[in-house]
């Protein structure tokens, strides 16, 4: 935890660098503080296929789904989404004067009793801390 | 919101046009009459690897999953995903002849508290409308 | 039911056999006994855009979502997962050697009320046993 999918729509293809912008969420996760760092992965899943709205071409959608562990209240949460979201919104600004596009962002929370993790990662990074 | 994540087999590729298979879960989603047109947004996963069943070659799966927001009953949402579920069925019709295809469809609640959006075509389609 | 969406960084192709991933998942699951056979739905989806931890190069992940119908209690869930769990791991257990590499699962319930379904592999694998 956390994870972060991000779907969009094949017609942002020329639009947007969806690397950069995996690194905007990820950055952006980054400095709320409330995640830790060997756990944050931001992945982007490309759909070639879509309809949108009214089904008129030239629309576009991108729609991030973040699940994280229990154990956060709701503030908190609360005040780690809005800085996720405005930091995406903000980088894709230039999308929105087009009037086309729609972004959206939810949260989801994972039930502790049915969650499984190894992360060597986390180790890694710790190894580094204290041979740094 | 709705948010309409399409994963199928790659093994569909040569018996649907995915392309028409979202617009005709978007068509669905607009006779409902419950989601607003701007809102919409269908998008379709190709799965390339897959297994299912007892794992032998030939079988093949779609699988439908649907977030909405909060704030309609469960007997709304119960008759406009009959009616989305019936739609792609009967669209699919053929694949079940078959024997070897599954179809699912499953709707997710998101947490209005954690939830956020921008977009733009909302008004662009407004605008549409009053300027006519 | 079940689902298992299995969604992996780009930074696996040349490590990991994403075929033999899926049986891998698709055989712990059947084993398990818990599930009816032909209900078995394996995927993966590559995610060629990601940013892992502290966004360096060289990292990957592999999650994988299970998506169950209600009516298993948590005990019969939790020995199912782990189960599947420690398949997956060993399965992939040169990759912890790297310091590199985070796996992760979780299972989510459907909500039965809102869920549809009609599968005809269940039918083909009953004809197959009565006739055999």
């Amino acid at each position: 935890m956390p994870h972060f999918s991000i779907e969009y729509s094949a017609s942002l293809d020329d639009e947007i660098d969806v690397g950069v912008l995996c690194e905007v969420v990820r950055h952006a996760a980054v400095q709320t503080g409330i995640f830790p760092l060997g756990g944050i992965r931001v992945r982007a899943i490309r759909c070639a296929h879509f309809a949108i709205a009214d089904g008129r071409a030239g629309l576009s959608f991108l729609d991030i789904l973040l699940r994280i562990g229990e154990g956060r209240d709701l503030a908190v949460r609360q005040k780690a989404g809005d800085a996720i979201f405005q930091a995406v919104s903000q980088h894709l600004e230039p999308l929105f004067a087009t009037g086309r596009f729609a972004l959206s962002f939810d949260i989801q929370i994972n039930d502790s009793a049915t969650s499984w993790k190894r992360n060597a990662i986390h180790d890694m990074l710790k190894a580094e801390t204290s041979h740094g």
